[in-house]
C-alpha cells in the first residue's frame, strides 16, 4: 500500500465524507475513505431522523449505513483507520494512519466532523458513560422517571430536554447565560413544557457519585457564587463542539476555533486540499448541508484533479 | 388569501424548495410553497437517480414526490401557480401570482431553478418536442436504431450522449468549441465509445423536417463557414441553462448571466430575501446541493424571523 498512489482520499465517514465519496465513486476517482474512530459520524448517535430529504422517518445509522453500502457498491474503498499526520508540503500529499500506514494521494478532502465539548469539571471523567454523556438519543431511555440535568441553552440542549420528556418529568437545563441560545422555535417547545425547569446564571460545577452511578451535582450560580446541590441521575452536555482538526494545525489555514477556513466553495489554504461538512461549517450542522459539501468537494477534486493532468 | 400574511413564502418546488419546506415546517414557519409551472423541477425530467445519498437508484418523479409528501406532512402548504411580480421595496413583502392572486409574506426563499438554452435556429420552434428537444432521458427511447445529435460539448451533452448508446450506434456530438469542456470522467466515457463521433468547431444552423418529424440538419463549420447536411431524427440540445430570474430584474441583485447574487449562506441583496439551488448556483447544480441549499435559506430565514420579531 506504500507505493499506491490514489487520486483522492477522503477522511472522516459522516454525510460529508460518505457523499463525497459516492461523486468521486461515480467520476471514477476510486478514492480511499479513511473512517476513523467513529465510522458514520455522528448520525450513528442519533434514532429517528425526519428532516433528510425523501424519507419520512429513518434511523441515523441506518441512514448511514445505507450511504456507505452506496459509496461501496459504487467502487468507494474504506479503511477503518485514523489520520494522525499530514505533509501537505509536497505534491503527491502524505497522510499517515494511527497504524503507521503511509499514504500518498493527489487530493484530500477533510471530512471529520465535531466533536462534543466537554465541562472539565470535577467527576466529569470519573462518571463520563455512567450518568455524565452528551448523547440523551443513546442513553435517555436509561433514565426512566430520574431527575436529570441537561447543560447548555442552544439548539442542542433544547433537542435534549425534548427528547427526555418521553422519559421523565424531572428535566432541569442548566445554562451559563441569563437566556437561552436557542432558535425561536426550539425555545419555544422547551418553555411551553412544564416537565422542564430552567437554571440560568448557572454552571455544573462538580459530579457526584459512587463511580458507577450519578447521585447529585454542584450548580454554581455565576453572578453570586452560591452553590446548592441538584439531585440527579444524568448529565447530558450540550454545549457545544470542537472540529476534529487537531492533526492540521499548521498544515491548513483555521480560524480561532479550529474550523477550517474555506472559499469557492470547499478549497482550504492549500491547492488540492478540499473540507466539507462540521469540520468548516459551524453555522448549519445539518446532514443534508454537509452532504451537499461533500457533494461540492467531490466536484472540486474531480475539476482540480482534471486541470492538474 | 389577500389578508393572510406568510412568515415564509417559497418560490420554487424542486430539490431546493422542497428542502426549504421540510426545514421550515418543522421550525413550525407554516410556509407557503409556490409551485410554479414545473412542481418538482428538473428531477422530474429524469428517469433513474443513483447519486441522491442513501438510495441506490429512485426515479427521480418518485424522489420529488416523496419529498413533497414529507414537506406536506410536516404542514407545508402548496399552491401550483408561478409568480410573475414581486415588491421587495416594502415590508412585508408582496407576491403577485399568474392568477392574479396578491401574496403577502415576512420573508421569501427563490428556489426557482434554471431552465435549458436554446439554439434559436430556423426549425428549432416548428419541431420542439417533435424531434427537438433537451431531454434524452424523457424521449431518446423513440429513436431506436435512428441517427441522433447532440448539441453542446459540457457535461450535460457528454450524459446525453452516454444516455443514448443505449438506444443507437449513430450519435454525433456538435461541439461549436475545438475541444469538449465537459469533467474528464465524462468526456472519457464518450471519447472512448465508438458509437459516438464528435464534430468541432461546429454548430447546428438549421433544422430540417416536415413538421412532424426531423430528417436532417444543416451544420456549419464556425470556422471555414463551409455547411453540410447531417441526416437525424433527433436534435438534442444541451448548451447550458438559463435561471428563472426575470421576474426578479431591478428587485435583487443579479449576474450578468441572470443568476442570483448571494453571500454568507443565502442571503441576496434584499434583507429578508433568500435563495438557493440553480437559481444561484451555476457550478454544482446537484439535488443534493440544491437540498443543502435549501436548508441553508430555511434556517437563514427562521434566524432572521426570530431577530427580527
Amino acid at each position: 500500500m506504500t507505493n499506491l498512489l490514489y487520486n483522492l482520499i477522503i477522511i472522516g465517514s459522516g454525510p460529508a465524507g460518505l457523499t463525497a465519496g459516492i461523486y468521486a465513486s461515480r467520476a471514477n476517482l476510486e478514492p480511499l475513505i479513511l473512517e476513523g474512530k467513529t465510522p458514520g459520524g455522528q448520525l450513528m448517535g442519533t434514532t429517528y431522523v425526519e428532516n433528510w430529504p425523501g424519507v419520512k422517518s429513518i434511523l441515523g445509522p441506518k441512514l448511514m449505513m445505507d450511504m456507505k453500502d452506496q459509496a461501496e457498491s459504487l467502487g468507494c474503498s474504506f479503511l477503518q483507520e485514523k489520520i494522525v499526520k499530514v505533509d501537505f508540503t509536497e505534491k503527491p500529499f502524505t497522510l499517515w494512519t494511527d497504524k503507521n500506514k503511509k499514504l500518498k494521494t493527489k487530493t484530500v478532502i477533510i471530512a471529520t466532523g465535531a466533536v462534543p465539548n466537554k465541562l472539565n469539571c470535577p467527576g466529569e471523567q470519573e462518571h463520563w458513560g455512567k450518568g455524565v454523556t452528551t448523547c440523551t438519543v443513546c442513553d435517555g431511555a436509561f433514565y426512566q422517571d430520574k431527575p436529570v440535568i441537561i447543560v447548555g441553552g442552544g439548539d442542542t440542549a433544547m433537542e435534549d430536554a425534548s427528547f427526555m420528556t418521553k422519559f421523565t418529568k424531572d428535566i432541569t437545563i442548566v445554562q451559563i447565560m441569563d437566556k437561552l441560545t436557542a432558535s425561536y422555535a426550539m425555545q419555544k417547545r422547551v418553555l411551553e413544557n412544564s416537565d422542564i425547569r430552567i437554571m440560568y446564571n448557572s454552571t455544573v460545577s462538580e459530579i457526584h457519585g459512587d463511580g458507577q452511578t450519578v447521585n447529585h451535582a454542584t450548580i454554581t450560580n455565576t453572578k453570586t457564587g452560591k452553590t446548592s446541590q441538584l439531585p440527579t441521575n444524568a448529565v447530558f452536555i450540550a454545549i457545544g463542539l470542537k472540529p476534529n482538526t487537531q492533526f492540521l494545525q499548521g498544515h491548513v489555514d483555521l480560524d480561532k476555533l479550529g474550523y477550517i477556513k474555506i472559499k469557492n466553495g470547499s478549497k482550504t489554504s492549500v491547492d488540492g486540499v478540499f473540507a466539507a461538512g462540521d469540520v468548516h461549517d459551524y453555522t448549519y450542522k445539518q446532514a443534508i448541508t454537509s452532504a451537499g459539501a461533500g457533494c461540492m468537494a467531490a466536484l472540486d477534486a474531480e475539476r482540480y484533479l482534471t486541470k492538474n493532468e
